[in-house]
């Protein structure tokens, strides 16, 4: 199943952003891919992404830890939807101690090399309707 | 912007389940869609999710309304994520009233055609994870 492909990939992705090793994470996305910043503010492309992840590398004193709890795919032909329940955490977000759980939405395709890179990041889920 | 295209064609399927017009239904979903039956339970190609439609159209004996009442859509290249707010009602649903509100999870893919088509249509969004 190409389900684990996708599991290992994201599991992957969130040992990069928690190495802050930005070089490696630029990989798991496509070239136009889109991350949800937060509601409202979206980065588009690789350049814009990683500006992204530096600057909240930066809001968490470089103590952010991202995990994925459960995870549920939907796969079809070249796309899959991923649907988690992200756990972040830092113990040093401006001295205070910081958790949050989040039900992300993730959506990969599998380009022509049969990579599966990330194209649309909303680690917000359905919070953008509120 | 084409996110006003998207509205407009998940709008227009909405219809098109409303009045039970399955063929019609048919042409929003790529040859190779999933449809979320339910959690656990889905339905795959054009055949199959039409003969979901019929059984969930039969259980609400014939008076299914579906609205979006919400949306954001996020847009990238080929592929779109769209979340939402999804109204369903009906009035007879075995002899008793029935409404809920879903938050639901579809992804877009622009076909070479230039057509926008459902790929994955997940009403229940991250209900999955529970």
């Amino acid at each position: 199943m190409q389900s684990h492909d996708l599991k290992q990939i994201i599991k992957n992705a969130d040992h990069a952003i928690n190495q802050e090793n930005f070089d490696d994470l630029m990989n798991f996305y496509s070239e136009d891919a889109i991350l949800v910043v937060k509601p409202g503010m979206l980065a588009k492309g690789k350049a814009e992404i990683r500006r992204a992840f530096e600057a909240i590398a930066n809001y968490f004193n470089h103590s952010l830890i991202v995990n994925q709890e459960k995870m549920e795919i939907i796969e079809t032909g070249d796309t899959a939807l991923v649907i988690a329940k992200a756990i972040l955490s830092a113990n040093q977000k401006k001295d205070s101690e910081f958790s949050m759980e989040r039900t992300a939405t993730y959506v990969f395709k599998k380009e022509v090399d049969g990579t599966w890179r990330c194209v649309i990041d909303n680690s917000y889920g359905a919070e953008l309707l509120q």
